[in-house]
């Protein structure tokens, strides 16, 4: 901003590389550090006549993080940085306003205190309260240096008492403090937090910003602000922020003080009050209002991307201190992309590059059904959209341990703080008492996609008794409640929901998206509901039909079971006859939606057992199998294993039963036949062996698949063309995979159980110690979400390798839940993927990443959306 | 033989090649097949003088299969090739004897029927004794021609009734079918079966070798036997074998009629009756005995092993048809490789290759206690050495069934045959009631090592009501008897044993062993009983120390289980105290043990649950751990695991319990501490963590062992050195190697487990599938016994390589249960692996495999035994 010749601060930038130097040291600076640290604060101390420490005119600093991607609340900031007794006085004097003067050198206590020395925030505020109430005043700025004067002695008090030593008093060694407590913020349990829940790397460090103070609470033609450039819940083209008078900027973030709005687009989407109407900026003070607009011009026209500025103004003159690409939702993000490219700002593949496919999971979040009536309980500012309902906590540990237990928790707090970050991750949607659009919770809550509701009136939060009130009523805690917020409003119990219109800008984006892909995009679905939305997420296929989905349906069951529980080849015979039809009007259902395109069945997979009653159930079962209560129990108990997981499933059990096989092989081939004859379209199939570990199981099951095959394909006088290929779900068949693809026509990454047995991990069980991993820093990501490219993606790699050279147009997808993930879509295309295959819903998400991932592979520097 | 000069009947090869190309062609042979053929046969006529299908001088042959490997009773051999009414009336004319050519003509027929075309070989036996019985005769030299005559129109009827064709009478298809039905009987089920027990590969195919007949049976002046070259039981130098006069090559081998000894040393050995004395050979025949005793020291320096012949005489001169490595106990496999040194027949390479390590666990097995006094109840031959106690069983099926069931049987049969394989590997000993030293269940027995009576007095086996008699003794089907076959006795009822004195020859092969082998062996022990074993059969360390052994012993399991249901850390830490002193006793026993010698201790593996009471115990076993029993359910409860294998556990249990580590480690360094004290040496320790899947783990175990160690050094004064490396068991951790081995300073291949997750089958469970799989040629061998090369050994050669490419000087062993299996000790050896860690037990299977190794990576072309 300073080259672009914007009013920024002087100052200068410790850079990350200095980050990663200080943690290589074991977090000591190097020897070059302090001179260079002097040569710039001399030249700040040029370009502002002031010196650091100067009894005269003494130069106050900001020292703030500047890490890679902005982590809003996550890194510690310092201003006023250079104050003690002597330069205070000195600040009183120039600035002939010695209450101002005080009011810095309080809040550097207070913030120095509590950031670089580790001191309890509520030790500073508790004191300063008391001396507000003492004087019956309501806002700092109503204090008179003698009340100043006597906090900032029981601030000292407290230091001392803390510490053991005596405050700092030395400039040089606050800066010093100062930089070393940004840098070791990079590594707080908080930051940390922030980086898994966002997959941001360790190793990218941050920088530190050290700037010279200016004042925004110089009086009352002072002030300080936040804005964005466009509205970051709607990606509306408008002027969106916040300002206070007389205020430094933590005023405006930490929400102790309700900001006024800067244009009065906002005050009519906001359908402000009168009294706040009169404080908008754009009314109050036109001249500074467009000095702004002319500055949020530039630096969308230099950023090509919406940013979110901080900004002060000191004594009537404008500095802006810090721009970034600014958070937003979903819909913002794909109406600002669409908007951007049509005002020519940037290019489409730079505008696609702005969405966190992620994030687009909340376009699809279900919203409330309009045609309920509803009972408002509460209302507050629409922080950030989507409807949920949930049972009432008010800890953010209870709310992760309820999220643990599979309940829906809605989270309220009087406001929220970094430490909350866990339990806003674990509820479905967040309430606060007090904070703006811009407070933490709403940020936050908005990049992780929950649903939120800031400042809304007359909430009372108990965090004792876990109880809720506004006004006169009163919730308790555990209580059902549903929160929309896109519109800030609170109901009773669970309210109905319906799926949104995505609109016109996602249509758009996602026709970009797939002009740029390179990679083909398939969902894994077998339902008529799953494959409506498939269908209407223009799935180019199935990459996963789960056969045994099927054999769960009520009326299929107890047939199913009979098969299972056959004491000879007729009897099971018989059953399987039984289940033939309805197998192929499954098959029929899936054909007829992909009409021409390519569906992969995959053959019965799980283990048997699952299809049979447990516990109370088995008396309830047995007299529809025509069997006695210890019979039926003896033949489960016979089929239990220790690790089903790891027993006898997949190919495995359909090498013991290839009746199994041939009923399905069956069902499979005459559906193509029926829907050929219906649509004139011959249905793309391929049929999927599941949990092959050796070619040899492959062979016997390709076998009879052939077999059956000939027969049908006989009887009904066509050919019915299809592939036979196998999943690659055991690291044996990956590290075998040039003998599979010697006889298999495709692989299907099976993400899923290749990283359960490459980590030797139970998804069922690993829950215990895998969120612990992940807090503990064990693991940056889960590797069950996120692919994990150095041990699972290492076969990948190799089985595509051995499997292409084996067979040059092998037929390569993924099917695991990973085909949904960002960061794993991007390691398919990197890895010359066929497809991808994800769950329908997260179809668009696919779309997007394939797309980045494509155009990044084109042009390796284009930058991530932050 | 025949380039030796020596006398064997004119023949020919069809090779392997042909073998593999018949296979490759579907079972057709090539275009060049015919020709090739022709002149062979050909040859034999210029030969012989007489001609293939000639009604004067007929040309008959022998058609045997020449696999790689012995095979006895495997393959198919078919003699007098080339009878038909014609020919046999010439070859009745030619020598005079129409009996005899009859005789063959009744052989041929039988033999081709059963063998080629596939007729059982019962229908012929019963034709035949039905007219034994209406001539009165018992042997078959005693019948007439005409019964011979009406012997052969019978068998004709049965061909024809059983293939719907007539017997073919023309030479030529006779020849083809028979080398066609040895060419397939490579893919019989018993010979797969064979091979798959012995594992050896399916792709080295079998050669067919057709030679002109030689005929035992033409009178008393003619024989056949077979012989060994030493005595196969004990390896004692002389000449073991048997013979019949006036009988072809079967005979002998099915058991039908009991053969006559060949030398005196024999008659003595055996204790052979008078009537036995007056037909052995040595006395009978001396001009013929000094001729094979030439014969067998020919062979004998020819091939530098002991050797299986076959040999017959047609009247009155020797024909040597056959010779191959003989089959032996292991008790004489030792001997003569010590002897063949000894004798200077052989170099120690050459001898210690001669001797099959699997089998030395014979040598290993237990004798009866000589203290105990006997009450024998049948007597037999001593077919196979070792006592063995177990159930009587008396079918094949049965044995396998009862046996997979966790049973021991001792199978009876009146004789064996190759569809008994599955039963007599399944069976603890064999007991059969017909057949010789040389019989099937003789040679089979010997081979897998399993304890045999063969020819018992006596015995009539009722297949039927699965009873066995002995004279007046009746044993019940499933009665407990014990065997030794050793000494050819059976007793009732379960006779206690003792491990045998494994003598001087055991010694030297061992220490020649020692002096060619490269790897380092180590021993899998912990508890005092198999740390004296380690001892006793000088492991050079221990390679896995099982702390979790020790937590099962009834003084300790339920402080260990107030450990794991501790309520709070202040309870876990008592508990903990309580267990530190019990394990560091545990550890002394070690150290002292191994005398400064590497002791790798493995901190707690398994899951917590398998520490706590199941079912009725949970009551009984509540009041001691001051729990209620619905308190203690709940808790189990709670730590039941879908996929134990998959679960909470390894390190990562001790990550969740650091104060395990604590006490584990402060326990091994008091330990160390103590031992070096009394004995002066330091204990070489390796600490080692399992089931590490991420660097990240390892690191924060290591950190803790550290700490711990820090402070137990300041405590005692002393520097305790000790390495931490990690088990390579999971793909990832084998795939992440080269992270891993930046911190880890040794690394071991748990291969149970490495096995488990890379085929993604658990052993407690795929038991179920892989007999199956074995049995179905799925599979060539159970990965679980030898090592996976493709798939396991794959991550295996990765992570070596990974890991000495970061730390050269990364120490790397195996301790799973593969380190005792000879093929998985020579993959291990070409890795370049520092040692080898197995059961104390299997150690000199290790030993002679790791020296046999050695030899082969030295010379590629150094045979196997066989």
């Amino acid at each position: 901003m300073k080259r672009m010749g914007l009013p920024v601060p002087p100052g200068f930038t410790l850079t990350t590389d200095l980050c990663t130097e200080y943690y290589r040291l074991h977090k000591q600076f190097p020897e070059s550090y302090p001179d260079l640290l002097k040569q710039g604060i001399r030249a700040i101390e040029q370009e502002t006549g002031a010196a650091f420490g100067s009894t005269e005119k003494p130069l106050l600093l900001s020292v703030r993080s500047g890490a890679r991607v902005s982590m809003p609340g996550m890194m510690d900031t310092i201003l006023n940085l250079g104050l003690n007794e002597q330069t205070t006085a000195a600040l009183a004097k120039q600035s002939g306003d010695e209450r101002f003067a005080l009011d810095c050198h309080r809040r550097f206590v207070q913030m120095f205190g509590n950031v670089v020395l580790g001191i309890p925030h509520h030790l500073f505020e508790d004191q300063l309260d008391r001396v507000r109430d003492q004087q019956g005043v309501l806002e700092d700025k109503e204090l008179t240096p003698a009340s100043l004067r006597s906090v900032l002695a029981a601030y000292m008090a407290i230091v001392q008492d803390a510490t053991g030593s005596p405050f700092p008093a030395d400039v040089w060694t606050q800066l010093d403090l100062a930089i070393k407590a940004v840098f070791d913020s990079w590594q707080a349990p908080r930051a940390v937090t922030y980086r898994r829940l966002h997959d941001f790397p360790e190793d990218w460090g941050t920088a530190v910003n050290v700037q010279a103070m200016v004042f925004g609470n110089l009086g009352d033609d002072s002030a300080t602000g936040v804005a964005f450039t466009r509205d970051p819940s709607t990606g509306a083209n408008i002027f969106y922020g916040e300002y206070l008078e007389n205020a430094q900027g933590e005023d405006v973030v930490a929400g102790i003080r309700t900001p006024h709005l800067l244009s009065l687009r906002q005050v009519e989407d906001n359908n402000a009050s009168e009294d706040e109407a009169a404080m908008v900026l754009e009314t109050r003070n036109p001249a500074l209002y467009r000095q702004l607009m002319d500055l949020r011009t530039t630096l969308e026209q230099h950023y090509q991307d919406m940013q979110d500025i901080e900004f002060t103004v000191q004594s009537g003159k404008l500095y802006v201190l810090q721009t970034r690409s600014g958070k937003r939702t979903s819909r913002a993000a794909v109406a600002i992309a669409v908007a951007m490219v049509e005002e020519g700002i940037c290019t489409v593949e730079q505008a696609l590059l702005t969405i966190d496919p992620a994030q687009l999971d909340q376009l699809l979040h279900p919203i409330l059904d309009p045609t309920v009536q509803l009972d408002v309980i509460g209302e507050g500012l629409p922080a950030s959209p989507g409807a949920a309902s949930g049972i009432i906590v008010t800890s953010a540990d209870e709310a992760e341990m309820l999220e643990q237990q599979g309940k829906a928790v809605i989270l309220f707090r009087p406001e929220t703080s970094p430490e909350d970050i866990h339990g806003m991750h674990a509820a479905r949607g967040i309430v606060t008492a007090r904070g703006g659009m811009t407070s933490h919770a709403a940020v936050v809550a908005r990049g992780m996609g929950r649903a939120c509701i800031c400042g809304m009136k007359n909430l009372q939060v108990d965090t004792e008794s876990g109880r809720v009130i506004i006004g006169k009523t009163v919730l308790e805690a555990g209580e059902l409640v549903t929160i929309d917020g896109s519109q800030g409003m609170l109901m009773r119990g669970e309210i109905p929901t319906i799926i949104p219109d995505l609109g016109g800008h996602f249509t758009t984006i996602m026709a970009w998206a797939d002009q740029h892909r390179t990679v083909r995009l398939r969902a894994n679905a077998e339902t008529e509901t799953d494959l409506k939305v498939a269908n209407q997420f223009e799935a180019e296929g199935i990459g996963l039909a789960r056969t045994e989905h099927m054999f769960f349906q009520a009326d299929r069951i107890n047939v199913v079971r009979k098969m299972i529980l056959a004491d000879s080849d007729a009897a099971r015979a018989s059953a399987l006859a039984i289940l033939l039809p309805h197998q192929q009007q499954d098959f029929e259902t899936i054909f007829r939606h992909m009409e021409g395109l390519p569906v992969t069945v995959r053959l019965l997979d799980p283990p048997l057992h699952e299809f049979l009653p447990r516990g109370a159930a088995i008396a309830e079962i047995a007299p529809a199998l025509d069997m006695t209560v210890p019979a039926l129990t003896a033949a489960i108990d016979d089929l239990h294993e220790v690790n089903p997981m790891l027993g006898h499933r997949g190919c495995r059990l359909l090498l013991s039963y290839p009746a199994i096989v041939r009923m399905q092989v069956e069902a499979i081939l005459r559906a193509m036949a029926v829907v050929h004859g219906e649509l004139g379209t011959m249905p793309q199939v391929e049929i999927m062996i599941p949990l092959v570990a050796d070619v040899e199981e492959f062979k016997q099951l390709q076998s009879v698949i052939a077999e059956v095959s000939q027969d049908i394909e006989g009887q009904l006088g066509m050919t019915l063309p299809h592939l036979v290929g196998t999943m690659i779900e055991l690291p044996r068949a990956a590290l075998t995979a040039a003998a599979i693809a010697q006889h298999a026509e495709f692989f299907s990454f099976g993400t899923n159980d290749l990283t359960q047995t490459t980590w030797g991990i139970s998804r069922d069980d690993g829950a215990r110690f895998l969120s612990q991993y992940v807090s503990r820093r064990l693991l940056s990501s889960d590797p069950f979400v996120t692919l994990d490219t150095e041990g699972v993606g290492r076969l990948i790699v190799w089985a595509v390798e051995a499997g292409r050279q084996t067979r040059a147009d092998l037929k390569i997808g993924i099917c695991g839940e990973h085909g949904g993930d960002p960061a794993s879509v991007a390691f398919c295309v990197g890895q010359g993927l066929d497809y991808v295959s994800c769950s329908p819903y997260r179809l668009p998400i696919a779309r997007l990443s394939a797309a980045q991932a494509a155009i990044r592979s084109k042009n390796p520097v284009a930058t991530s959306p932050e």
